[in-house]
């Protein structure tokens, strides 16, 4: 019999927000609420008001996995004494209950990142077969670093000798191994290997090691079958494998080969927020999550004789800026200005300056088409998997290999539309500058040694204490917490105790929001240690790493960390904490459990689906932690948030004998071996 | 914009079960409830009083994809005049959140029939490596049969001349192509091409002929995470690529390579419900879905050293007895008797008489370990990945590998726990005899020509009117309706009426404990139709086809009526319709999606989780219907539920000019040209 306890206090913030425009942070977007609500324009602000949530499913205990229900458990309220004898009718317990809608949210949250990956990896595919003129291995070195994790020979050897293999070639295989990994009937997940040897020891033992990418996903809705899997734990060692196989396996992959198809990033200036657009430029606005369309647009807007149309039509040139995580691949690799987050979308069009939004996938409101019949915008869908149901919105197919024509059509159509705005065009003026395009190569570089690219003078720095720790501060928005608050309220506490951020998604788009992407945020909102190191490397305090896929670059980041030594031995061991403060989404959850089954504690804000099965809770948060050395956490308040991932890199500081101040020394080879030892 | 109008009336039959003991039509049921009841021991029959189903989950309409919600749509009471304009916190539309609520249905559905598949042909994969000694390739026809269909060749030309080829070598090629069936990068599946030409041009100009299995799983995950597909045409036009994998996928492959291991079904006699338990046996009762332990069980149980061993414990021998699809697949292969359905599992441990209950995976229900502690039962879980929570279930992990020393050691078990039985065992004396064990050979032999098993004596009965159609009736039972009632009530309305019912599944079972399934049933329940060729041919007039994954074998036998002539040139063609008069599990809308999209008019009972959003319900029915020639139907009263699919079957006929009755001709070569042309 499981251990039967209090459920924990911590359970879903009321929602409290009843007036939609101070349920933001952000001055822009203020603006523009009340400029919808003047219009009689519904955003989500309003829904939000509107629409509670419902107070059984919140918690994790209502299963709906069967026509014998939805089966809704009583809440356990003041906690449950003695035997929790609540089942639905099957007998289901709320652990169960719990624990399979968890693990369902990990199978929606892998199966979105999965799928972009492998969408890159058949244009990649098409790039090595040379099936396409638009798209071109870019990056051989990151081409070359990958390749062997996927068992790719960079070397052959000719007439005894060895010698550089041929880059197509490299190629080629690259994309048949890697597609390989999404269906591979033998075998298991190539990059499981790239971690800490101990923490893919640990997955061994405990045989959550993928043995391919779609089969977790598939399981996860197999075992969560009515009668299937009914023990917590054995759900969950389940989850774990598909959250593995997400971190590790398809957002890597997508991230890499992103980065081999179209440049890996290296740091440039943009800026951010709604100020970006323009109002005497042809404004496009992409939005999703897929680069591989948006690439084009870039490339598009760019060419001289479009912006020569667009002038034509009497534009002064074409302003292009992001939203969600295609903000972010643009960002990274070409500096093209944020515009806003997910919870704000809706507000890009409220500008009236919007002459075409372009969604690909994933985090798209269905109700961005009712807000665009209001305005002149036209709203294109461009995946064959994301259409909406709307008779406004236009379908322009996109198919690679017909890339820089459909990005073309799709930029013309932005451009003939300008003519089309009424006068109601009212762009908000706040902006910020922000620094973003930072990598596991980038850090190398600016954090590195003077001789070459590595970890050691961040890990120094770490243990010297200028940085106390590495917070990963990552995620969406939620309409149940003020738009960027808990974002913005957990980064700043974070860096106010010199512990340096790690961002990706809308934390990144919020944090740039906010002016805190500069290196002069540091002596601004930072301890006097992180300022130091800030202001002698030139970096911000913050440092975005790109969009939600790249949550895979925080895994390598601490890979290294671990490897450059002094720090323990595994991810587990480094004074490091996760957070999504403002969770929204499934991929949320997903790379949440990635995180925590790699060894990180993992503080989510908002909520946790599992308030309402406490023993399920405490086994994914204490029990969890000793098997992999990650744990889930909840906390909605910001600053305890903050607090609660300080108390954990404190207590790593202390396991790790660096809790006390001790002064910079220059360490040389002897010194380091020690380290390592 | 979509057309609005009112929602159908037909929606979710309030449950009115105030009596568990009167919760079912079945006297063994009865006197178990009862027994229980008196006990103090808890059944589904209790629960299904106690806790209601949500109102809005049993309609459709909420969505919990994402935090922000779950978002709970109000009810279209009344229906909906003018505009819908209820949305979640997104935007997403009632139609949005039921089609994403449905395809998701249908990804767990397909899954667990897929990974049913996958992990037989693991198993099958071990056997043609020569791995196992347990697992051989048995029924070599069927091997060669199916061979082709996977691109396997099954000859060989050497020195000019075409030979056998080994077999050992076509079964380790049929290995390798089945088991990329689920995940390989390129080309489709291909078993689709099995499907009647129309129905595989249908598909392709559609554009839903599945990958691979787990992709369309995988991708339904992906377009259902909040944001994605938000056009509910565009959601189930995933929904059918996935529902196809399964019928003509992962459920086909299960049977057709467990056919191969096992055996091909040939009719054979049996017996069903509760009253096969003897007081003086060992009861085994195994229960859930694979046959790939269970089989073992079987061969394990009939060795003579094991009765010894059970005689020397005090017993007179061993009674195994099989519920749900485990039952089915050894009842088809070895005539072992069906102690229950799904929803009376419970009832079996109530008995007192069970002394060992194995459970594989999907539709047990967590609560059987409750019972089971009131009893001396041992409940034992043996898949990898379906154990259960509770303390006193015994965990014995069943491995291909070492099958027969796993299944020996489970049935000493079962034989060891004899002695530890109290003095309450009480088995009901209901019993009924059943011949099962049909499929599309046997169909092929019983209704065949003179001179070769074919389909045109079949397809002849249908045209001259002695047979009025053929009704695939499956699935589940629901907690929500009266047990075994609505399974009854359709399928007796519909051999009353002369309609010829292929069964699988619990609803298989249901008619074998109501004593359908003998050729003597005939002449109390039919038509004079159908009681004439049961007659003639000595078969019953309900014919059990199997397990779930054995629908596959309905749409193969409706593809060799296709094939015989006359009756059309596709599955749309057919006086034909399928039904699931108490669906339940995610399985069934797989099923119900796949009969569906392969042209077949379904019914549901219970309820559809559509009826809160009704344009989307339309779709499903009446717009599917142009594209594929299937349609979704609902209603819940089992008597005007056969009435529709005799109407269906009606139309059919109409339309096929066979609506007028005929004498039966003696068919010459140039009639049947003349048919078929």
């Amino acid at each position: 019999m499981a251990e039967i306890k209090k459920p924990v206090a911590k359970k879903a913030a009321a929602p409290k927000l009843a007036d939609p425009i101070a349920a933001t942070i952000d001055p822009a977007s203020q603006e523009m609420i009340a400029r919808a609500q003047k219009m009689g324009i519904d955003t989500v602000f309003d829904r939000a008001v509107q629409m509670k949530p419902c107070n059984i499913g919140i918690q994790g205990i209502c299963c709906k996995n069967c026509a014998m229900g939805p089966c809704r458990l009583p809440l356990p309220k003041g906690g449950i004494e003695g035997e929790d004898t609540r089942k639905g009718l099957c007998g289901a317990t709320a652990n169960t209950i719990a624990a399979r809608n968890f693990i369902r949210m990990i199978a929606g949250g892998a199966s979105a990142h999965s799928d972009h990956g492998r969408c890159v990896a058949e244009v990649f595919m098409s790039a090595a077969r040379k099936e396409t003129e638009a798209y071109k291995i870019k990056d051989t070195n990151k081409l070359l670093q990958i390749a062997p994790w996927l068992e790719v020979a960079t070397t052959v050897e000719e007439d005894g000798e060895v010698k550089d293999r041929d880059i197509d070639e490299i190629a080629l295989e690259v994309a048949e191994k890697a597609l390989n990994e999404w269906g591979k009937y033998e075998g298991e997940l190539l990059f499981a290997k790239r971690a800490p040897a101990p923490l893919y020891e640990k997955w061994k033992k405990n045989g959550v090691i993928p043995r391919n990418i779609d089969r977790e996903i598939v399981e996860i809705m197999h075992r969560t079958h009515m009668g299937v899997d009914q023990d917590y734990k054995n759900l969950m060692k389940q989850g774990t494998r598909a959250a593995i196989a997400d971190g590790w396996g398809g957002s890597m992959l997508a991230t890499d080969l992103q980065d081999v198809l179209f440049g890996t990033p290296y740091p440039l200036q943009s800026e951010a927020n709604l100020g970006v657009m323009k109002e005497d430029h042809v404004n496009i606005v992409v939005h999703g999550h897929e680069p591989v369309l948006s690439e084009m647009i870039v490339a598009v807007s760019q060419k001289p004789e479009i912006i020569e149309y667009a002038k034509s039509k009497g534009a002064k040139g074409i302003q292009l800026s992001g939203i969600c995580c295609t903000a972010n691949e643009i960002l990274q690799r070409h500096g093209i200005p944020s515009a806003t987050t997910f919870l704000s979308q809706e507000l890009a069009i409220i500008t009236g300056a919007c002459d075409a939004m372009v969604v690909d996938i994933q985090c798209i409101m269905q109700n961005l088409a009712n807000v665009a019949k209001c305005f002149h915008t036209k709203l294109i869908t461009t995946h064959p998997i994301a259409k909406m149901e709307q008779d406004n919105v236009i379908h322009i197919e996109f198919d690679e290999h017909y890339a820089l024509e459909d990005a073309e059509k799709i930029v013309k159509m932005g451009i003939d539309n300008f003519a089309n705005r009424g006068s109601e065009v009212m762009i908000p003026r706040h902006k910020c500058t922000q620094v973003a395009g930072f990598g596991v190569e980038s850090i190398q570089y600016h954090l590195g040694g003077t001789f070459r690219g590595n970890y050691y003078t961040l890990n120094d720095n770490i243990i010297n204490g200028r940085i106390r720790g590495i917070a990963g501060v990552v995620g969406c928005n939620n309409a149940r917490n003020r738009h960027n608050e808990a974002h913005i309220e957990v980064v700043k506490e974070l860096i106010k105790n010199d512990v340096i951020v790690l961002t990706t998604g809308c934390n990144g788009i919020a944090c740039a929001m906010e002016g805190l992407l500069t290196p002069e945020a540091a002596a601004v909102h930072c301890g006097p240690g992180l300022a130091e190191v800030c202001e002698v490397v030139g970096i911000p305090p913050v440092l975005h790493l790109g969009s939600c896929v790249d949550n895979s670059r925080i895994l390598l980041a601490a890979t290294e960390v671990v490897k450059a030594g002094g720090l323990g031995k595994d991810i587990c061991d480094l004074p490091a904490a996760g957070s999504a403060p403002e969770w929204m989404s499934e991929k949320a959850i997903s790379i949440g459990h990635y995180f925590v089954a790699s060894g990180m504690y993992t503080v989510f804000g908002v909520t946790l689906p599992t308030s309402g099965a406490p023993v399920f809770h405490n086994y994914i948060s204490d029990e969890l932690e000793k098997i992999y050395g990650g744990k889930w956490d909840i906390e909605p308040d910001p600053i305890k948030h903050a607090q609660m991932m300080i108390a954990h890199i404190d207590k790593k500081r202390k396991e790790l004998g660096i809790d006390k101040a001790r002064e910079r020394v220059l360490m040389d080879m002897a010194d380091r071996q020690a380290l390592e030892a």
